[in-house]
């Protein structure tokens, strides 16, 4: 079967910078289908890189190999994570980005390296200091599709990574806290919480800077120009204004906390 | 044959979204190879997609899948267009998307069926609200491209499905009335009046808005900030301002009626 | 092995140009694998895509096609050039585009050929005058990567072809003369100067527009606000404001005049 890497980065979409990266991964392995996950990625905010790989990387075939680039602290001592999960593979900096699949995800290996020893290990030429995405992260992500990698080449697996910059959601009796992880176009301000972690609640209302907002089923069941609540099409909790846009109105954003409380018998 | 898929959508390029189709194609077609068409479609304005679609899919392998989902009514009753043409392809929603592709190709198999019947036949998991895309077009695409599909279990073929938007041209006597069907980024007034359908006329002009535009045969031919009109290399009637944004200068956009019209012997 | 074709256009992402030209390659080559390059040229600056080019294509597969359309002649009598070099292909309007690639790769063969005659040869449809991304360069490069064409047909190689609209950057004495070929989105203004031409010199300074800077190893090494020159991850030099934009801050940009100097013994 044809190996399909995802590639998830902070480069946007101007420049060969994505390209130099599938340049090297074909090299290694010209059967690779690779596709563009995300290239939008806020820099400094790697926690919704994994965000939306937990989300969606059962969509891909079995063995698929999610390589994700958000690398603020490239060039400095920070090491390469390499993650096997439910027959899904990942490769990031550790960095936390990777912290949202590992903590959803049923018993991931997990392997942090030092980039000298990967070099080391692979005979990779000296990388660049700016650009380990081509230089460190692509040629082992072609290596793995070509299935000439052996994770035990790079010792034992570990505990000992790098969390993510927002805690996995958490329930307390019966209130659910998370964060928001990112905005999208429209302004909608998505959780990280999941509808799964909300459904014994028997009353819920969604909690988000000293406001509660109805849970609804879809958009157009409140009047434009009202807040609302809802399980959007990724499974999760977001908080939306009717026809406007949630972030700017309420000046929030990526990290804000949000809660999902029960109010009990109604 | 390596079976290819074309993708349009109105999502743009940020987020995920677009990947987590592929990713679903892949997961069931995993040697599918998956173009990008356009995702700038503007939404709640189908017959775009549709005519883009029409333009271009011929130069596609024989076999080609093409998907469009440009779907304001997802979540509502529209049902899904499976459409089977000159060797290619095409699903949508119905709700006019395709009109452009029946109008301009020869027997056209049509098959339009409800959501539930399609999940029930492709025993899919319960769609989401809000991303069909992802959960009802991607899998039917990639079923396609595995050549799994057969179109006889959604029944037989009907003339019963939406009409695009926007009227295909006609040609009434000496006039041939069509409409502005996109606007590209220089701001040229694209409609979708193909040359073929004006070669007869003796003297043509090009109406719009109640002026006339000579027909040129590049942008070149006139003097800059001068309106012209010209067969453009889609093979269709546009309307520019040489060095200038007709579309801005005009205030005319999608939708807007034009004509070319016979002027009779010069 | 699935040919690698790479894609470098001034397009931009919106509308399905570039997926035209796709369209036309994998039916002419179904199993290729077309890779976006970039597609923000500048319009009118094809020496930028050369250069992009001149410095990736080495990351490729052996074997590799790479198409660049960056083509504001077309439609008049300008050629189209064929090039072979250190096991790569490219193909592109013969305008210069592709001299940076000509001048940094070891014995290049050449062909220039005018479009009527590579029509003939590959049996084109007649092209349109505006899109011969789609009705030239596509075909050829499919032909090129389904191994059907064979260069001799176009006649003999030759050393007159256009000339890049940059010179190559040259070394006279203790100085290397080049000039600033793209301004990266954080306004660095990058040069065609690589560092291994300035190896030698003992006690390097860039200097742009009459002032110098000093060369660092990184952005962090000077105080946000100042100004430097560094070898960047493409190893070209290039000059940059910590935390500002050059570009911007100096009024600079593409085709300004770089040199880096010997000061002599320290």
């Amino acid at each position: 079967m044809k190996p399909v890497i995802s590639l998830t980065t902070d480069f946007g979409h101007k420049g060969p910078f994505v390209a130099m990266m599938k340049a090297v991964m074909l090299a290694r392995c010209p059967d690779a289908n690779v596709i563009d996950y995300t290239h939008d990625i806020p820099v400094h905010w790697p926690p919704e890189a994994g965000f939306w790989l937990s989300q969606g990387f059962r969509s891909f075939p079995p063995g698929s190999i999610h390589v994700a680039v958000v690398d603020p602290g490239v060039g400095t001592e920070r090491k390469v994570l390499l993650v096997q999960a439910e027959d899904h593979w990942f490769v990031a900096p550790d960095n936390g980005l990777l912290g949202p699949v590992i903590d959803r995800t049923a018993a991931a290996s997990v392997w942090s390296v030092p980039v000298d020893k990967l070099v080391h290990e692979l005979e990779l030429p000296a990388p660049s200091h700016t650009f380990h995405g081509r230089d460190v992260f692509a040629p082992l992500a072609g290596e793995l599709a070509a299935a000439r990698f052996e994770p035990a080449i790079l010792g034992a697996v570990t505990d000992d990574w790098i969390p993510s910059q927002i805690e996995p959601p958490i329930a307390l009796g019966k209130t659910v806290r998370g964060s928001v992880i990112t905005v999208d176009h429209f302004g909608n301000l998505i959780s990280n919480i999941d509808a799964a972690l909300v459904a014994d609640l028997g009353n819920p209302v969604v909690e988000l800077a000293g406001h509660q907002y109805e849970l609804h089923t879809t958009y157009a069941k409140v009047t434009p120009g009202d807040y609302l609540a809802l399980v959007n099409s990724l499974g999760v909790i977001e908080v939306a204004r009717a026809e406007g846009n949630a972030s700017k109105d309420l000046g929030l954003g990526r990290g804000a906390p949000v809660s999902v409380i029960d109010r009990g018998t109604p």
